[in-house]
């Protein structure tokens, strides 16, 4: 596994990293471009709160934990202080996109926009010691706590036909929260917190399939309808490695057992042995996927499988783990990486053709790919 | 020409119509199954109310213009019955989608449920003459004229960073139900309003591209954002043949040029000359395009374009008419229609390869493959 250290320090600091310092800063209005193409020209300079928050979020890291340099800081502050002046609204309701100056454009009836923008707050505070990011980011975690327990306060009606009343976003990113909140909550609350929505990860899991199930209803796996069949592998695979950083916290081997085992169903039912590459939706049953783009490719699967697996070998030393590393590390870097222009391109068909020449988009910027790579350096580092 | 006479007939007939007939019908809760698989096996019991809707339109259709079979009126009363019951909340809106036994499961915030309700109402006033469906139509259409007055009672958020604030579907679908409405509604309200949506259809029209824009904000086109680049080629091809129709009725030969004009640019522009047959989106300076499945192929442009060009060669008995018609033809032949087990597939991807075994899904229903196919043979009979 060691030789996977120096390839992925080179892709993060001399590909990765340089990609969105050369292209995304919006020197003008403030904020990140994150709509860029393959050479890193904007093409659409909406922002995206997600995107930005990230951003803001991936740039501090690696100022907390790889080194103090100062542009790294000044690159997160930059994002943080374009967010604070426009992401949200009067209601307090973060938004999805904001225009180029920072206007309103649109707003999700999901609490995703509030979630990326607390863990920017968190991890700034980490970096400056400044309260104010601590206070807003504890705030907005009260404001998450409020949309979970009463989903209507989103706007989305709740009609009684609708069965797929849990999703497994929902407790996976409270939990992936709750890591980035250590040491600004109260440490029993965390626990308790991070014990239930253990349990509710759990609960997606199946136990035919090996692998956690998107959605469930009240009764829990539900077969008769495609939102009970829906399965994302690459969500299932990512919500493996949140449930192996908690267990390692908590020191829970069971929990990191049922994630080992989890991630290994993930990869084996997601993973398309004919064509190569994880499927982005599937049907449990293998009838057709509502989405049109469910056989496509995307990168994310492929990153978040990249790390699980570093930190699946480095807790177990299985040689499955490296295996499966070693088939998704190729087929990644084969499809995805750009060692022309920088970063990783995004999306391919089922058959591992570019269907967008872009690097960055409404729904990729700076995150899956460099998290991935700082998390396995500092897994590969251990070693 | 003519030689399509006979297969749009036993396409329509042998195979489109029976598929529907065979695997369609839910008789023990009303309504009709649409989410079926490549042999008409259920796949998803949900019904949606597009679909719904349009089947009940396309029997009442079929039994008003070819044919007073009464098991097509039956075909089209079942399907009614159900929505009667079911389609509409309290307040008035109509549903998006329904659980089997017709509990709202979800609502959109557009007003097209509303749209193809009203014109399986029309279609049924014209099958029966009982007085409630023109009623219940005629108060549609006042909700959805209200909608398009006041776009904030669909509920979505009036935000001041979206700039497009005009979306071709709204006219374009505006200019259908009109069409529908004749006979129903007093004549020069009508007259009054088709000129209007004439008028905004024709505003979209790009004179650089030959062809409609998706979006316009409030100065016109606007190339700065992808919303303002959106081309969907099929719904510019389909806008064509609204128009077509709407000119035929108010006798206007110049937006009967124009139509035909953009009906050409838009084939121009949307033909994939490498892999052959129509993109699904597309950017029109060539950025990459934000929807994940922009470069599928989908039977309804394909249906769309046929209708289309049999309709313009009629008028004009222009060659490249019949060229495009043969091309188009070919390929949809060729990619979609299943000899073996009757209708059409639907989705494709850029390179023809079925990403979907289905038939029938949530936006598939049976619609776009007989409607089409039933007025290329009233046209082709007329030639």
């Amino acid at each position: 596994m060691k030789q996977y250290l120096e390839i992925y320090r080179k892709n993060l600091f001399e590909s990765v990293i340089p990609f969105w310092e050369k292209n995304s800063v919006d020197s003008e209005y403030g904020g990140y471009y994150t709509c860029l193409d393959e050479i890193g020209r904007v093409y659409d300079d909406s922002k995206f709160v997600w995107l930005q928050a990230r951003q803001v979020w991936m740039f501090a890291k690696l100022y907390n934990t790889v080194e103090k340099k100062a542009a790294w800081l000044e690159m997160a502050a930059h994002g943080m202080q374009f967010l604070k002046k426009s992401a949200r609204l009067p209601d307090g309701r973060v938004c999805f996109s904001l225009d180029r100056e920072g206007q309103p454009k649109s707003i999700q009836r999901k609490m995703f926009s509030e979630c990326f923008f607390l863990i920017a707050l968190t991890e700034m505070y980490r970096a400056t010691g400044e309260d104010h990011y601590r206070e807003e980011a504890i705030g907005l975690f009260k404001l998450i706590e409020e949309f979970i327990n009463k989903p209507e306060l989103l706007g989305r009606p709740i009609l009684p036909g609708n069965r797929a009343v849990r999703s497994l976003a929902i407790p996976m990113i409270y939990l992936n929260l709750l890591e980035e909140l250590e040491g600004l909550l109260d440490e029993k609350d965390l626990r308790n917190r991070r014990s239930q929505a253990i349990s509710e990860v759990l609960s997606h899991y199946d136990p035919d399939l090996g692998l956690f199930r998107e959605n469930l209803d009240e009764e829990g796996i539900f077969d008769d309808l495609p939102e009970g069949r829906l399965i994302n592998p690459g969500h299932s695979i990512e919500a493996c490695w949140f449930l192996l950083h908690a267990a390692q916290i908590e020191g829970l081997p069971d929990v990191q057992a049922s994630a080992l085992e989890s991630l290994i169903g993930s990869l084996e039912f997601g993973w398309d042995s004919e064509a190569d590459g994880i499927y982005y939706f599937m049907d449990a049953k293998g009838n057709p996927p509502r989405q049109l783009e469910c056989n496509m490719k995307l990168w994310w699967p492929h990153t978040e499988a990249m790390y699980a697996l570093v930190l699946a070998y480095s807790l177990k030393k299985d040689r499955l783990f490296e295996e499966w590393h070693s088939k998704i590390h190729n087929y990644a870097f084969d499809r995805f990486v750009d060692e022309e222009h920088g970063e990783w391109f995004g999306y391919c068909d089922r058959y591992g053709n570019h269907t967008h020449q872009l690097k960055g988009g409404d729904y990729k910027g700076c995150f899956h790919v460099p998290r991935a790579l700082l998390y396995s350096i500092r897994v590969l580092e251990q070693l």
